[in-house]
């Protein structure tokens, strides 16, 4: 409360409009399955991947997060009208860039769509390799 | 995932550490049960009431939001230091205005602990009176 | 670039439509000029004294950021719609709790419109007294 | 008030630790001079392009903005600690999507700095062509 959507594989899923509304709103992660401890790591986040968005003034995404279990690494917040604004579909998309310590990571992110709430998505587990 | 804690009425909780742990975390929704539509209504956000969380940099609450059920009201975010600093205690505060339509709020408050991740307090019910 | 609109007093501007426009983007700082170092100071910052502005999902007021000098203090953000939606007009308004150190703070607001920017206010010099 | 520190060309700066003051706190965009109305453009900013900043709580990049003349497109809030961390220096960096309409476009980022505040840099033009 709120509650947080989660992602469900749409493949199993057989309504279409059902299909667009969870890939629409779900945000997947893209990066390496390695990173380097104290190497700068590009990980993006891009919301939708087969289906769009709208960018309406009243129903838009309005913010990324990032997390590595627990702990936020960075968040990214739009205003409505910057994916092309009314009556236009985008997926909204930011790529961060961390300096991973430890041995490993387990991303995962969180959206928020301004009528349909917040979206997270599965984690993605990173080994993080000693620096050389 | 992240997980996102929730607040645990401290009065069964039986060790001293734990009741701390919980209440310096938590967000607490201060408001009147009753609002008018169209008439701004403050509602204040704090994290604790009656333990404090530390405001060190490596350790401070970074973020407080406010739901009304799904959606999104109002965030506030602080940096590190601005309640007193490293070594001190205190309780991130703020009050957000919402102008209400409809009949009823329900409202929710996420807060972020650097250390300790996402907390969540119990829905507040209000009723939004017509205006007259 | 972006510029940032300066709060001109608006007793001194002639044009109806030029004091409604300047005072409904304006920050203004509402707190007490004395506060106690170590102790909770609450600063209510309000978009607008006279005037309202609208909170229409494409022209609305965004951001408030409460900065002392050079530091930012804490920020709100907001979502379209919440103080009171398409067609309503009111005035952005929340209250941050600080807790401060040193012997004085000279605080400053900025607020952003999604259609006319970023706009600031005068200082207000505070006089923090030492703890007892 | 808050100072909007511009950027300087370190070309013409002649202290070493000015140059590196200087360049380490400036957002600096990367971007295409030629977009595509409707079609995702990539806009990447990064504090600094010779030096580097520091990463420790106490001292860190708290958030990137990106503008299109007095327009917010997009804004990325960092905590401490997820670029290396304290002792490390690092370069905070986000590449941010928008699709522009219109013609023409006038990017300007803002970063902020927790000990030395707002940094702007000069503006980059892009050329927006019409949807094919």
């Amino acid at each position: 409360m709120p509650t947080i959507n989660r992602y469900v594989d749409i493949s199993t899923v057989e309504r279409e409009t059902k299909k667009d509304y969870i890939d629409r709103h779900s945000p997947f992660i893209q990066c390496s399955t390695r990173a380097k401890a104290g190497t700068k790591f590009p990980v993006t986040v891009r919301v939708g991947t087969e289906y769009s968005h709208p960018d309406d003034a009243e129903h838009y995404i309005k913010s990324i997060q990032l997390y590595d279990g627990q702990t936020l690494l960075a968040e990214a917040n739009f205003p409505p009208g910057t994916l092309g604004g009314t009556g236009q579909k985008s997926q909204a998309e930011v790529t961060f860039n961390v300096v991973p310590g430890g041995t490993r990571m387990r991303l995962t992110a969180l959206s928020y769509c301004t009528k349909h709430g917040l979206w997270e998505c599965d984690p993605t587990e990173v080994t993080v390799e000693a620096a050389a």
